[in-house]
C-alpha cells in the first residue's frame, strides 16, 4: 500500500504542481488503484508513473470544484481506449454523475466498461463501501460547497495458524487444521480437546488512510482521522493565516497538524499547496507544522509514500 | 501573425504530444489570441508559452470529441482566475454550450467575464464572423460527428497615400489628403482635378489561414483552403493507409498534400499525429507528403510558425 501524489497544488495548475489527484496503490493487496480527486491533467501525470489506467477501479471525489474534477472525463475515456474493461465505481457529491454523463454524451465517448455512480449528499456520514478487505467511510467537511473526507480502513489480517506448535503437539494435519484456523474448539480422535484460538498467532491490524479534501478545520476531520496510519490533509494557507483560511473555506498547515496530533495519527502529509509557496517557503510550511506534529511532510507531485503495517 | 501549436497528437495524450489545440497569435494585428480546439491540458501547455490567457478572446472548436474539448472548462476558469475580464466568444458545433455550462455549473465556477456561444449546425457554411480586420468562414467536413474547418481571412491593407508624389505635385496638405486617401476625386482651389486612386500605393493583400480538424478527404476542405497562406491539416494516417483513414473518418498525409497542391496554398502544416509515429516515422510522414506538396512540415508541440505577408 502506497500513496502516490499526482497533483498537490491548489486552485489552478502551476508549473510545478498539478491540480488535485492522488492514487492509493493497493496493487499488493487487491491488484487495484483507487484515485482520490481527478483534476485536469491527471491522465497526463499518470503517463509519467507506472500506474496502468485499467487498474483504477474506484474513484473518490472530495468535491466538485474544477481543480478536483475536470480531468475525470478524459481519464475515463483514456481508460477505455487503453483496454480497461472492468467496471469502475465513482463516489462523490451529487452532481458528479450529470457532469460526467453530459461530458461523455457531448463527446460521443462510448466506454468499454460499466460506470457505477454512488452520489453522496450532505446526509452522508459513515460507511459507503465494504468488501472482505476494505471499508471506506465518508463524512462531510466544511467547504464552500459540499466536500467529503474519506477514511479507508483495511480489515485486520487474522493471525496465522501456528503449524510448528501443532506439530509439537503431534496433531495430524487434515481438515482439523481449517477448523482450528477459524478458531473453533476441536475434539481429536485421541480424545484431546484443542482450542483453535490458542493455535493462532496475533492478528495483524489493518492500515488506515484518511484523505481530507478542501475544508476549514472541522470536527468531522478528527473523527475520520482517528488513529490513522496516514492522514493526508489540505494545507492551502500557512501559519498565522487562519483568518484567511476561514474566509476561503480552507485550512492552515498548523490546523492540520493540530488535528493530526489530537487524532493520534502516525504520519501527516500536507497537500493542496498554493503556488505562492515555493522553495524556502515550502520548507517553512513543513517546519511550522512540525512544531505541533513532528512526523509531517509537505508532499510534491510524484511523491510516493509507503504505508507500512504497524508492529502488532 | 503566428501559429503556435499547443497539442499536435491524435486521440489521447501521449508523452510527447498533447491532444489538439493551436493558438493563432494575432497580437501585432489586434492584440488577441484565438484558440482552435482545447484538448485536456491546453492550459498546462499555455503555461509553457508566453500566451496570457486573458488575451484569448475567441475559441473555435472543430468538433466535440474529448481530445478537442476536455480542456475547455479548465481554461475558461483559469482565464477568469488570472484576471481575464473581457468577453470571450466560443464557436463550435451545437452541444458545446451545454457541455461548458454544465461543467461550469457543476463546479460552481463563476467567470469574471461574459461567455458568448455561437453554435454551428450542419447547415452552417460560410461567414461566421467579421469585423474591420478579419473574416472567418466555417464549413462542415466529413467526420464521425459534425466537424468544422475554419478559414481565417485577414482583410487587405489598403495602400498608403504617396505623400512624396503629392509634394512633387505641390498639393498642400490638409483635409484634402484624407479625401485622396479614401480614393476620392478632388478638385483643388487652383482648379486641378486629382484622382485619389492614383495617389495610393499598392494594397497589401491580407493573409489567409485555414485550419482543418478531424476529417476524411472532402470537397469543403478544398474550398476552405483555396489560396491560403497556411493550411493546417490533420494527418492521422500515413501513405498507403487511405482505407484505414476512410474507415476511421480521418485523412492521410498524402491526401492532405494533394489538397494543399490543388488548393494552391503556400505552406502545409500537418498535425493530429498518432502516437504510433515517432522518430524516423515522423520524418517519413513528412517526406511522403513532400513528394506531392514540397512545402510541407509535420509540426510538434510548441512549434511556432510565422505567417508572413506575401509580396504584393
Ligand atoms: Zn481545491
Ligand atoms: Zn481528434
Amino acid at each position: 500500500m502506497q500513496i502516490e501524489f499526482l497533483g498537490t497544488g491548489a486552485g489552478s495548475p502551476g508549473k510545478f504542481r498539478n491540480v488535485s489527484s492522488l492514487a492509493l496503490r493497493l496493487l499488493d493487496e487487491i491488484n487495484s488503484v483507487w484515485l482520490f480527486d481527478v483534476g485536469e491533467g491527471t491522465q497526463h501525470q499518470i503517463l509519467r508513473t507506472t500506474i496502468r489506467p485499467r487498474k483504477i477501479d474506484k474513484i473518490f471525489i472530495s468535491h466538485l470544484h474544477g481543480d478536483h474534477i475536470f480531468g475525470l472525463p478524459g481519464l475515463l475515456s483514456s481508460r477505455s481506449f487503453q483496454g480497461g474493461n472492468g467496471p469502475l465505481d465513482i463516489y462523490g457529491p451529487r452532481g458528479v454523475k450529470e457532469y460526467v454523463n453530459v461530458s461523455l454524451r457531448t463527446s460521443e465517448s462510448r466506454l468499454a466498461y460499466k460506470l457505477r455512480f454512488h452520489e453522496l449528499t450532505k446526509q452522508t456520514d459513515g460507511l459507503i463501501f465494504e468488501d472482505d478487505k476494505f471499508s471506506v467511510y465518508a463524512a462531510p467537511l466544511d467547504h464552500r460547497i459540499l466536500s467529503f473526507g474519506y477514511r479507508v480502513v483495511e480489515h485486520d489480517h487474522p493471525g496465522e495458524l501456528m503449524v510448528d506448535k501443532l506439530a509439537q503437539l503431534h496433531i495430524p494435519s487434515g481438515p482439523v487444521y481449517g477448523k482450528l484456523k477459524r478458531g473453533e474448539v476441536v475434539t481429536l480422535e485421541d480424545g484431546r480437546t484443542i482450542d483453535g484460538r490458542q493455535m493462532i498467532g496475533p492478528a495483524q491490524p489493518g492500515r488506515i488512510v484518511t484523505i481530507i479534501g478542501d475544508t476549514r478545520k472541522t470536527a468531522n476531520t478528527l473523527k475520520l482521522a482517528e488513529n490513522a496510519d496516514v492522514l493526508v490533509h489540505e494545507s492551502t494557507f500557512g501559519k498565522g493565516e487562519s483568518k484567511l483560511a476561514k474566509n476561503y473555506y480552507h485550512s492552515t498547515n498548523v490546523q492540520a497538524a493540530q488535528i493530526a496530533k489530537k487524532a493520534n495519527v502516525k504520519k501527516l502529509l500536507l497537500n493542496h499547496i498554493s503556488a505562492r509557496y515555493t522553495g524556502k517557503l515550502v520548507y517553512d510550511l513543513e517546519k511550522q507544522a512540525r512544531t505541533v506534529f513532528p512526523n509531517t511532510k509537505v508532499v510534491k507531485d510524484f511523491d510516493m509514500i509507503d504505508v507500512p503495517f504497524q508492529k502488532g
